[in-house]
């Protein structure tokens, strides 16, 4: 793991520059610019082009947003009550295709999860951030949220604008600078997978 | 579904730039290059910065060329042959967290969908595309990838420079442009789950 951004210049400096805060500063975001994420998100590519993202969201202080931030784990809700929008990420699991019953996607999530890195860097683009969580109370999201079992919920998505690390409790201070990256060395592999990667 | 690409002008070019052509050149990619992919894939974000994305590849003419291709169905590789790059994309089903068993990871196909957009995204800006497939012999690939069950099989993804559309059999020449997508409010939504949404 390397603690610096020790990345090749020629990366794109939206995907080299985007990490994740928690340090929101609690303004609003236009109704326009969360359109605009959504409409980054569209473009990124799915099988078949079946495009089976979703996104329901709550924008701060709006009538959901009270609701949308109790479904977080209460360390997450912590921090995100101070972004601008939350966003839970869905998929469809299952696949239409013409004259056929519909049937299991194999990359549902692979796929939303490409929508999900679109939306990521579109919201640098705006001068937003944002933080993709997994602490998420799915079973209180599925039901709040009224989501058939046919979709599946990925992830909760906090976006807003940086605000004060010194705003954060202390363990959370420490925390908040762009996190390192394991060398490409160690998952990009010429051929098959090597015998010596067993995920450790 | 609009059939042009009808997005807000303050999306990034690489974004909205993308798509998956059929007809690639033939010619060789510098390893450095390939590299500079991979390099971009790993700053995706990942719960717990987990990174459970792995990269299996073969470069046009190298030694593990023609298995690889014989992996995709024939429909893919048909076209496949003639990219630079083949490229098969894992996950790690399991996370790790210290002091404890490897546990069932929620998001592993997710984070390495954002993985794959970076991936993407990095091909256009060094004057490559890229096409990810699921028409992928899973079973065959598997066995001859020796990939441990642990990890899944995501996504095949071929890289390249774009060729002549001449090229492709007729059927697949009408389909060698950018493809559309649904409108963002047919995905994104204020609030719960809409009813009329059944994913169709």
């Amino acid at each position: 793991m390397t603690d610096t951004r020790d990345a090749d210049p020629r990366i794109l400096p939206h995907i080299v520059g985007r990490w994740s805060p928690r340090a929101f500063d609690g303004s609003e975001i236009a109704l326009a610019d969360l359109q605009t994420l959504f409409d980054a998100a569209r473009w990124a590519p799915s099988a078949f082009n079946a495009q089976p993202w979703r996104f329901l969201y709550a924008r701060r202080n709006d009538a959901h947003w009270e609701s949308f931030l109790k479904l977080l784990v209460p360390a997450n809700a912590g921090w995100a009550q101070n972004a601008s929008a939350l966003i839970f990420i869905l998929s469809d699991t299952l696949m239409e295709k013409p004259g056929s019953e519909p049937a299991p996607s194999w990359s549902h999530s692979f796929d939303a999860g490409a929508a999900w890195a679109m939306l990521a860097l579109q919201a640098r683009a705006l001068g937003y951030d944002s933080h993709g969580m997994t602490g998420v109370d799915f079973d209180a999201a599925r039901l709040a949220l009224q989501v058939p079992e046919r979709f599946r919920i990925e992830a909760a998505v906090a976006v807003g604008r940086r605000g004060d690390p010194a705003s954060l409790p202390e363990p959370l201070q420490e925390r908040e600078k762009p996190s390192g990256r394991h060398p490409v060395k160690s998952f990009a592999f010429a051929g098959p997978f090597p015998a010596e990667d067993n995920g450790e």
